[in-house]
């Protein structure tokens, strides 16, 4: 089955954010904003279960995240992508980096770059023309992290949430 | 914010509600095939911290739940909605009715049925054509519910996962 490990920002700011997406973001239906901490793997039942344990260890390890977001970016040339860049922060890297340590399966296609997609699959044109009157936007955001989710994919390319870990002594 | 709580069934089994959904549910988009264990409510962020600690309890004292569902049912002519109707079983209307306490705003609609919709605000003609239809096809799930979900609608109409409530003795 197909996993991934995501955090959603609060309410107000996803609606902020699907405010963008609607128009741009060829996934907008396939999953609400998120700051993706690791991307797609494989895993089976046996395999999960052990990692539902180390993510329960992490997310007790971990304090909520004040993160900021200052600005559009791109990952153009290498896919026609914008997103609003989560401001670097030691805190993410060292989440993220947990869940790519050999206990997991699947191992970074690029380093990690905190974001969360607006725009992405658009041609050159369009992608030209959005990030045009999108850079010009004035986008100040700060939320806080507290929880991320395990979330599985569904064969219409929906993902669904198989479990949420809330940051703290949460856990037994 | 408006808040509900559901159950979403394992991924083979929302894949094939799916199915069925896709054609004739408006709320696809919107969330995954679940079983609703309270209807929208609403409440605000001091009162949702207060029901997160009564979720936890009840999910420590809930076992895991076997579902059966063997046909298709409607709501008609209340509304046209088609639902998968989940066999009767005590255990989830004891779930149930620990959600509808003086301790949880919001009161039942309607007396609890447990059922997962798969099509809904049909027009007469559709509900006829597609009930037609559909009753005719043998439906034979079962499957396991050991969780729930505490979830609350984007202004776009989209349900994000707040928390998930694994039964068992998971949370201190």
């Amino acid at each position: 089955m197909k996993y991934g490990i995501v955090a959603f920002p609060s309410k107000p700011i996803q609606d902020e954010i699907n405010s963008y997406r609607k128009r741009y973001d060829s996934h907008y239906a396939l999953i609400p904003p998120h700051l993706t901490l690791k991307e797609e793997f494989e895993a089976d039942d046996k395999k999960i279960d052990e990692l539902i344990t180390e993510l329960k260890h992490i997310a007790n390890d971990t304090e909520p995240i004040t993160i900021n977001i200052n600005k559009v970016s791109t990952f153009a040339p290498v896919t026609n992508t914008l997103y609003l860049k989560v401001e670097p922060k030691q805190e993410l890297y060292d989440l993220s980096d947990k869940m790519h340590t050999d206990k997991f399966p699947g191992s970074r296609t690029y380093s990690f770059v905190p974001h969360i997609t607006i725009a992405q699959k658009l041609s050159d044109d369009e992608y030209s023309d959005i990030y045009g009157s999108i850079s010009m936007k004035d986008i100040q955001l700060e939320d806080t992290i507290d929880r991320f989710n395990l979330v599985y994919q569904l064969e219409n390319g929906i993902w669904t949430v198989y479990e949420t870990f809330v940051f703290g002594k949460e856990y037994v």
